[in-house]
């Protein structure tokens, strides 16, 4: 920890000849409303708007000076962080340093600027609604947490990013975009005196005085009542449909078992659904699980994209599985294999530094520093002490409440959808 | 190099916990006129169809085997090779290398899923459909090498796919996926002893007796001369721009000093284009210029995607970008900005087994045994030896000579266009 309350977190990778640095904000779309409903896509808004000059360096130095090492810089905004990033030679991390902590702490923030990112984002809000993938997400988020801000899609609406105003998002970013709520976490062939080095000759008295990390801190679930169906038309050759539950925090200490769980439901290609709904009957080319995890709130999902004639054989396979699960649990092989895949994938996916970079900076937020056995060993141990009956369990507690599908496809409204849809919904 | 012709290339990666195993064939969409015009989309019907199950496992064995690992197992087809790859954990390395030689070289190709996998394929020429930018780029190659093979689209047609038979599959993989026109090529945390050890008790007999490699030769440049202009009609909110030329063999000694030219040009955040159309001007959200390099033939272009009433103006600054450059080359800080951008992404970029591997592969096929000095250290030392004088020459020559244009959006035909993009490639 440094003085301003900053949190540097560093993984040496040995054999790497490159660094990962990515300077984490703890604010994300959830955190817009409490400012005021014309909030409503700050966050991602000032993803775009901080790289376009600092106080210190031109938008066109910027992109010179990481091209000029052949790096990468970009960010990404969620519902509960922000990351901005850099991928340079291990050589250039200091210079990686330096850009990101003048771009998140010191743009400037110029008035032309904002009307030219407006049209920027207005495009992105604009391809997001081609994109019926992205539109389900946000259909089923809405549907499960309401009016609670998590039920907001990040990127805001076209009425909400048209009314930002420069004040506005100024004043979002002097609250939330501060040292004590961020982490630089920084993954790569670099010591980590090298990187606080770094970072107290970049930020300099940025960072005066003491100040307390802050931390975000759990409140009520918000998914303790919610809508059932939401149906969007649209003219796509597909039908796209998203069917779920609330799941379990993050910090659940059954996050492994539920893991675990959704593996076997739709995890990969010898998952159930996977083998039931594609291979053996041809229903779908696309059908998988996912989950997500807040700080409060979490979800376990199905996604099935198909033809509209055959979307009502695949959701009554879906239901038939998910029933299945709860009422039976999972076999000893299924258990076996999902454990090894969660290994394996949990491995693999740490071989870049970005990945790495991106463990540890969620981690430090997560955590807010109370429990630090995050090592990737005690991470596996923690996959392979799931037994059958904890997924038993968490399959029956979960998969018998009551479910929530979106829709998007040729369907003027909830009428013209098969009849399993909506049973699989219905109170 | 083993009995039967097969090639065997290791790259031991230090502080690789995995290893990216790849069998590459060196046969692509550019081989199947050879065989009849019903042929064309065998081969990337055949990545398909290959992983539906061999004589030792089902396809769902397949897909049992490498998720208890939590390998990754997929593959991808292009106009000169096909590449079959697994990426795994290092232990599991025997085992990526045995499925991968049983799914090339041992399918059933079972005439059930030849007709299963025939939907799969014709809802990916759907989805192709639907993509401007993949449409766009089919579009140019059929302009720039007309009715050469290198001018068919990957995917093949809806056409072409539905006609397909078993028999014509059947004689396009034995005649093509065959040991001496092989490349296994593995990068991770294994000997190559290790690899050659989990080969022979792979493959075992299918590699009796002796062979010569097979290498691709070069043929006549396909581009002397071509169409100059292409439009597609669609209802797109964009219009999509791919305007180019036609460049150097992937082979010229010259590659080197074409990528720093098409950096300068497009290449990034900092480059002329990026800056002109869209930080000056916010002409375009998207900008960029890419190469492609074959066996005897290669291309040089600039994609711009914008508002349909923006795309006049736009191509007007690439005009102008490419007239400059053609007439007075590049500035020293250019040059040294884009060397100093190639030798960062090439290294940057080789964080992975997987992209480790690819490049094994790919140097192998390309090269023919021929050209071993193709280490990182001496492509950094090609890039460092291109000089502004040789991207001068460069530009001149590529840039004066008569350009082709394709455009997808909202164009009835050609007279709907722009002057500006009409003017660009009339002779």
């Amino acid at each position: 920890m440094l003085p301003g309350g900053l949190r540097v977190v560093t993984e040496h990778v040995a054999g790497a000849r490159s660094a990962s640095v990515g300077l984490w904000v703890d604010v994300g779309s959830r955190d817009e409303p409490a400012v005021g409903t014309g909030a409503h896509g700050a966050a991602h808004f000032l993803e775009h708007l901080l790289f376009k000059g600092t106080r210190r360096r031109s938008a066109r130095a910027i992109a010179e000076e990481i091209d000029a090492v052949g790096g990468d810089l970009n960010a990404f905004t969620g519902k509960e962080s922000t990351c901005f990033y850099a991928h340079v030679l291990d050589r250039d991390m200091p210079l990686a340093v330096d850009v990101l902590g003048d771009v998140v702490l010191d743009a400037v923030m110029a008035a032309p600027d904002v009307e030219l990112e407006r049209d920027v984002v207005l495009s992105e809000i604009a391809g997001r609604d081609e994109d019926p993938e992205d539109l389900l997400a946000d259909d089923f988020d809405a549907l499960l947490f309401g009016a609670h801000p998590l039920g907001l899609p990040v990127i805001g609406t076209e009425e909400t990013v048209t009314g930002m105003t420069r004040d506005r998002l100024a004043d979002f970013h002097a609250r939330h975009y501060v040292p004590a709520r961020s982490v630089l976490a920084v993954a790569g062939n670099v010591a980590h005196a090298e990187v606080l080095a770094a970072v107290e000759a970049a930020y300099g008295s940025r960072l005066d005085g003491p100040a307390q990390p802050w931390h975000r801190t759990a409140g009520e679930t918000p998914t303790t009542s919610y809508e059932r169906l939401a149906v969007r038309d649209e003219d796509t050759e597909q039908a796209h449909l998203m069917l779920g539950v609330p799941s379990l925090r993050r910090a659940d200490p059954r996050w492994p078992a539920l893991q675990v769980l959704s593996t076997v439901l739709g995890g990969g290609m010898s998952s159930r659904l996977f083998q039931q709904v594609r291979e053996q009957r041809g229903l779908a080319y696309s059908v998988y699980s996912s989950t997500t995890g807040y700080t409060d709130a979490g979800t376990l999902a199905v996604y099935v994209g198909c033809a509209p004639e055959r979307l009502g054989a695949a959701a009554s396979v879906v239901r038939d599985e998910m029933g299945d699960l709860a009422a039976h649990g999972i076999t000893d092989a299924e258990l076996t294999r999902a454990r090894g895949q969660l290994r394996g994938e949990l491995v693999l996916g740490l071989e870049e530094t970005s990945s790495r970079m991106t463990r540890l900076g969620r981690r430090e937020l997560d955590h807010g520093g109370l429990d630090r056995a995050t090592d990737l060993a005690s991470t596996l141990d923690r996959i392979d002490g799931v037994g059958a009956d904890d997924v038993a369990s968490l399959a029956s507690e979960l998969l018998t409440g009551p479910r929530a599908a979106a829709v998007v496809g040729p369907y003027g409204d909830a009428d013209e959808l098969p009849d399993e849809v909506r049973e699989m919904v219905s109170p």
